[in-house]
């Protein structure tokens, strides 16, 4: 079977586990107090050019969302997000644990705009109501396309208005920067939002995100924030060697190299796709593709191939969801279109 | 001023507080363990005609909605709300202040559905979503109007349909059981539903709901469990005495009789804002009004009468709401009309 | 049978319930947003001499207690007690519910004292460990003994050497304000801690504290925060109300005549208690009183008064908790120290 | 410098990283649904003789400790912990994060026993307190002790009688199974308590404990719990690739290997510095040393050895932790041994 299913369904890139293996004797201190982590957010803040921001090596991307919310957010305090919005679609309510709402809204194309985020403080009207603090989007979005700088500032400008935190899930962020027509740095992502995250667990480690926060004031007592989120891990070192080893060598880093595979492989996916005829259940401009393919298509494919049925089948059509990945191969991709197109075209 | 802000602005019906001086000195157990809440709570029982239920004398309307939903969902469960429903729209996140989401959808016509109840659960897939196990909704709702006993054993076939708790915010539940085209006894609700109030806070009393919790599963430690979320008073023996006056007197109850009252006094204004070609925001049966009248009219109004307005004006018509209650005088509705009328018909 | 259980089984003062009578048809805003709360926390302001503070009526203390922690608590923060403070023994873990921890210490005769607070922070590391901000203490203690001044006052420098929140259970205030050795005035209890509440559940009112908070840093939003724990009562004038009447009259208002009635009632069981030998359990100032005596001599008073059982049976001798109140005859404490007197010495 | 600071300052045994190596380029299920975490808990089912409980891969100490409180705690229930014990001391309050208390008790030579059990009851009454439901102890101590056979039985009928729940952290399992003088083996742990977790980030894995649920009335819906809480990781068949290279040949595998050389290691620092006089802050059966050594000594020692002083320094001697591991070398520790035996005899 060839897969499509998922970007973090192997292990890590060679050259991690390379660096995991060099540094494994090492003795070092332990819940991420250790040179390696220190150094990896070292090269992230020279990466974003930012000096006074604070990079935490977390476990995954829940704790990210999670722990940021909580720690950010009075009792009182609501978050907007799009109802495909991983932290409100995909975790289990895992900020509601935190005693915060996230309300949700519906994307215009699966994003966040100023519109949507006026349209959410129609519910609030005063003490009886919670009070929206902060707007959380991801980039990419769900759905693989990606804010551009004007789309990102408008968000950020309304957020400014309307007194709101900005936070960005990167669960993803390296197919963003190097997706084709990205318009938006790593630098000016950091400018325009209050905390961030990159992620690796998606792109080429075997777990880890960087969460950075770059507004100052939600930096209270963070680590202690992360701890009591169940997020500290023992020997936090390994995320720190992992993000050394990706970011290695600045713009001609693995992290990027990875990625920007990964939106490759998946750009001839589209654009073959695209050639014979095939309609696509969202636009995507990263490393996930949503063809719909005809009922029979979608059975025949699963034959050779794995990969998510994305949702119901509607007039005999099935949007399928396939990922790429570092690892993506360009035979497989190859064997894969042919494979559609043969089929297709019946 | 003549008030129609609300039907909670005033006191307490005259009986109620006879109660309240006749017992004044009397010695009873603390927190709801006394001679009046039992008894309170037999005279419910006798009047839902349910035995194998167990009622809870309570503060107020969210400590009831907080208590039953911390106490009857598992940590990962959810509830499924009108995003106009009190328990989403009107108390500051308390809900999820307990760690649980309420998942809003939005209603037609102001009532929930069956085919709504359908729609949340596309928000769940697995363990990576909140689980939705109660329904919520008001009966009257927010705007008014009352569930039929079709609709509502629909919700409730759809409830068992999908193994969820139905659980009745009867903040106003007076009003619903009292209005003229309602079908629903109180006992029949009691059949359909796992847990609902009878509120007299909006119904004559100086506070106080009682909770009534039908499904027997659901009752595990409530004690405990109302002392916990802040809603045991130490003085409980009140709000018993205030439902022993309210029911006194079975269907011919001053419960009722307010109730009905409150009714008849906004079906009048009702009729005849109708009469002279006035149209309505919303359409209720109970105690409250939402005409829509023109921006002039409405600050001519505001000079007379205290009221809401109950959404941002459009088109030069604003709605607004008005609410009568117990103690509305037929003579301030009457004078009420007839400025409408003259203001309306300029 | 004769009452001596507790403070609260009683409903309101004479003028308490007049002034609920006398107000009752009046309209008013809700949710504690009317003239009367407005007025009875100026009257507050005023008694204790301090104008940059804020006022809160509430429905109880566990409410007060609860909010006052999950507003001013960082999610890392916790709160120091005694083991017998009532946050941390009979709110079943209510403030817990809201996410933060209670330390509780062992108290040195019932007090908490700056080496307990220094004690706290053994448990205290660094980002492992739940960081100590608040301290928590009531006065009166819940075995009815009061901080002096200078106890006050040595527990405020260690919580500003700590960088601690000091906040104040006032559940039984009048009656420490009116004990014959207190020499410490409301004004100067103000000034020495972050936040207090007056009770008057315990002390004449149908229920209801105010609760107030003199360190400005701890009133963000706080009105929401009380309506997120499910402590906004809807006529919440009621309880400005009930403060107004109580407090009428500055230093002659019957909040300190019923206090002071209370004590002295405690007092003469105190004092004749004492002078035929009876020891104490634990020494009260305040109007409770604590008597050790023989099970047979308990066993006999059961028979004619109501009053606990403070602590199992030891050596043959059985503490008993007596609470007066501002109910409370002079006549009926005069017989229960007459058959005490007569059963003891048999 | 020389470790002698912790258990999990080095990555994996080689044999883990191996393993992780060898399974890098495959692709599986997310989330911990995959062979290889399916695998590790047949042979983890195995290990204990126990077919019907259920074994979930954890990402962390923390994450088991939370998890499996807020699944099988009711809201109103409550913990009993030791006040060292690891939930209580060194979570930051994670567990009181999810709404229960944990009640901290003080060890009888650092170790829970059937009295303490009943002491942590006297804060029980009724539903104003949280009720007890979960006995939770760490096998070895938090001090390096172990729980006898017997010593753990006493426990669980006090749980049985008390209708407990009985939790085990076994972050250090390992050093507690292959003790000298153990006698309790991993299937008579399993049969006496109602969950426990078998550590592996202290014995040789990068990261990663298999935490067991004995009993089945726990495991409701437990996948969404530990997604709530934070704790699942993307690529869930790491930690079940670390165990299968841990477990790996029964009796004979290197988690035991591993455990026993760390026990064997910390038996030749106990037996030579009893030799010679030192006296221990406390005793410990496995692989943690707490020796009381003079200031000058320690001083001294911290110029070539890497290790915490435990405590405050006492009448001129501190308490220091020495930690011995897996990797920890034998000439490392004959090296430590005849360091101190120069210093401590001159």
């Amino acid at each position: 079977m060839i897969y499509f299913l998922s970007d973090y369904s192997q292990g890590a890139h060679p050259k991690v586990m390379e660096a995991l293996l060099k540094t494994n004797m090492e003795h070092s201190g332990g819940y991420g107090l250790d040179e390696h982590c220190a150094h990896a957010a070292e090269m992230i803040k020279d990466m974003i050019g930012l000096d006074d921001c604070q990079v935490y090596m977390m476990v995954g991307g829940t704790p990210c969302n999670v722990t940021i919310m909580a720690a950010s957010l009075r009792p009182y305090e609501s978050a907007v997000a799009l109802r495909t919005g991983h932290a409100y679609f995909h975790e289990t309510g895992a900020v509601e644990a935190t005693g915060h709402r996230i309300a949700a809204v519906d994307g215009v194309n699966g994003k966040m705009t100023p519109e949507l985020i006026d349209k959410a403080w129609e519910e609030y009207e005063d003490e009886h109501t919670p009070l929206p603090k902060m707007v959380y989007i991801s980039q990419p979005t769900e759905c693989g396309s990606i804010y551009s700088k004007a789309e990102l500032t408008a968000i950020r400008n309304k957020c400014r208005e309307r007194n709101m935190l900005l936070y960005v899930d990167g669960a993803r962020l390296g197919a963003a920067l190097t997706a084709e027509d990205n318009d938006l740095s790593i630098g000016e992502l950091a400018q325009l939002c209050d905390a961030f995250y990159i992620g690796a667990t998606k792109n080429g480690a075997l777990f880890g995100e960087a969460l950075v926060v770059c507004n100052g004031g939600m930096n209270d007592h963070f680590r202690f924030m992360i701890k009591r989120q169940c997020g500290l891990l023992a020997k936090g070192r390994l995320i720190g060697v992992q993000f050394e080893a990706l970011l290695e060598g600045g713009e001609n880093c693995i992290y990027f190299e990875m990625a920007a595979h990964a939106n490759k492989m998946a750009q001839m996916i589209r654009d073959e796709l695209t050639r014979i005829g095939v309609r696509f259940y969202s636009a995507s401009q990263t490393n996930q593709v949503f063809p719909m393919l005809p009922v029979s298509v979608v059975e025949e494919l699963e034959k050779e191939f794995v990969f998510y049925r994305w949702a119901p089948e509607k007039n005999g059509m099935i949007p399928i969801r396939l990922v790429t990945a570092w690892a993506t191969e360009k035979k497989d991709v190859e064997y894969l279109v042919r494979k559609i197109g043969q089929l297709y075209q019946k």
